[in-house]
């Protein structure tokens, strides 16, 4: 859709879920919003029906799939970022988006802080019935990610998944969710974090094609559970000779016509 | 086969590989060899020549698994139990194994061990080219496991696995490879073990059926390499429909025809 202005940013207005919702986000740069976003956002179950935290919303586009998918479910969504706070909003507003915008809110809030600078950033304590979180994750040491975007907000601290998943912790109520989406080498990281916090814990492998190693890990847990981890069958992006057409499941999901199951 | 004694106790001698070696096994308990050791020994590449160790032997299915299908290769079996490494050597005397008894050598042994009773136990340093591990694993906490099986040489000490990495590091070249077969619980423990020991690492799970939970992880690794590690498209023993049929690529790794390919 046609450029407009979110403060004295070019942005675009793009369609997902075949039209179910849309994001305002910048028109170039890093921030643009993808498949990860709506993958974790398929590891809320259907018929969800509470309260949901997006940790690093961004425009908005995990937190706006699941309300998309779930009609009854309201978010909360923590966004570090001015600009693409204000995205967010600019999003709630769009007209395409009236079934949404009753039921969301946006918060500019750093989801890396903890203890009463927390508290005093607006985090509530034990209220969330479901937390999803898409941390930025370019590796500072990896040499293919230009040196304009590991200034900005999409450097990954050493312990930011820790910090960003004490703080889902401490926000979400005894027997929710987490689901976070991450590369593969946060594996270690994640389930550290993750234990004496979260059990039943399901790790799902997203590969590219079948005979590909995976590129993303989708990790979900029940807060207070003492089942132990699982890996999940992975979900697998595209047909080995499908080209770039998402395998059925795949569209599916994206399209927030079926939840991952875990 | 027809039973025999080694020391007292009973065993039988069962064919692997369709028949491409035999293992001498005690009739009874926990300590008998099947499926999870064939698996890891199929993380071996194919056309690998070198010197191997076969960490926790058992009987020998790994070992011999290796041997049987790469001809010049060589390995040494460390295996704490002397009945089993009785029945180890008692498998290298068969006729039918004829083709493995010169290339292989049993050492009775812990793996368990450290520093300087480790080398008096018999580990060398910086030797072995490839080492495969199928530690024992039955959980201490899992009350589904019986009593008498807990006393033995079954139990899994808490860092158990962690010793077990060290020892197969100690004793291996750089540049050598790790394979370790384990429930998926103890990915957290091997990938820290293996942290600035050994990179490259794949993590492949293993599961039951297409859309069960994995039941095992092959965790492979190259010692001293600085790659990231992967996860690699899971091994599915059976078809969905497939009943208790292995499907064609379990058959082919089973029966030492085909490697992991990792």
């Amino acid at each position: 859709m046609a450029a407009r202005l979110v403060g004295d940013v070019e942005t675009t207005v793009d369609a997902f879920h075949r039209g179910g919702f849309h994001l305002v986000q910048p028109a170039k740069g890093a921030h643009r919003s993808g498949v990860d976003a709506t993958i974790v956002a398929a590891a809320v179950p259907d018929g969800f029906a509470g309260m949901l935290a997006d940790l690093g919303a961004g425009a908005g586009a995990a937190a706006f799939s699941v309300l998309d998918r779930c009609r009854e479910a309201r978010a909360v969504l923590y966004e570090k970022s001015p600009l693409m706070a204000e995205c967010a909003r600019a999003g709630l507003a769009l007209p395409e988006n009236a079934h949404l915008a009753g039921r969301a809110e946006v918060v500019e809030a750093d989801v890396g802080l903890d203890g009463k600078a927390r508290e005093a950033a607006g985090f509530p304590r034990d209220v969330y019935d479901w937390v999803i979180a898409n941390p930025p994750f370019n590796d500072p040491k990896d040499r293919a990610t230009p040196k304009a975007e590991k200034a900005g907000a999409h450097v990954m601290d050493e312990d930011m998944l820790s910090r960003w998943i004490k703080t889902a912790c401490a926000i979400a109520r005894p027997g929710s969710g987490l689901s976070v989406i991450a590369r593969p080498q946060s594996i270690v990281e994640i389930l550290q974090a993750m234990k004496g916090r979260y059990g039943a814990v399901t790790v799902m492998p997203v590969h590219p094609r079948p005979s590909k190693p995976a590129i993303r890990i989708v990790v979900t847990g029940i807060k207070g559970s003492r089942r132990q981890m699982e890996f999940a069958p992975p979900l697998i992006l595209h047909d080995e000779d499908g080209g770039t057409k998402f395998s059925a499941r795949a569209k599916a999901i994206t399209n927030g016509r079926e939840a991952l199951r875990l």
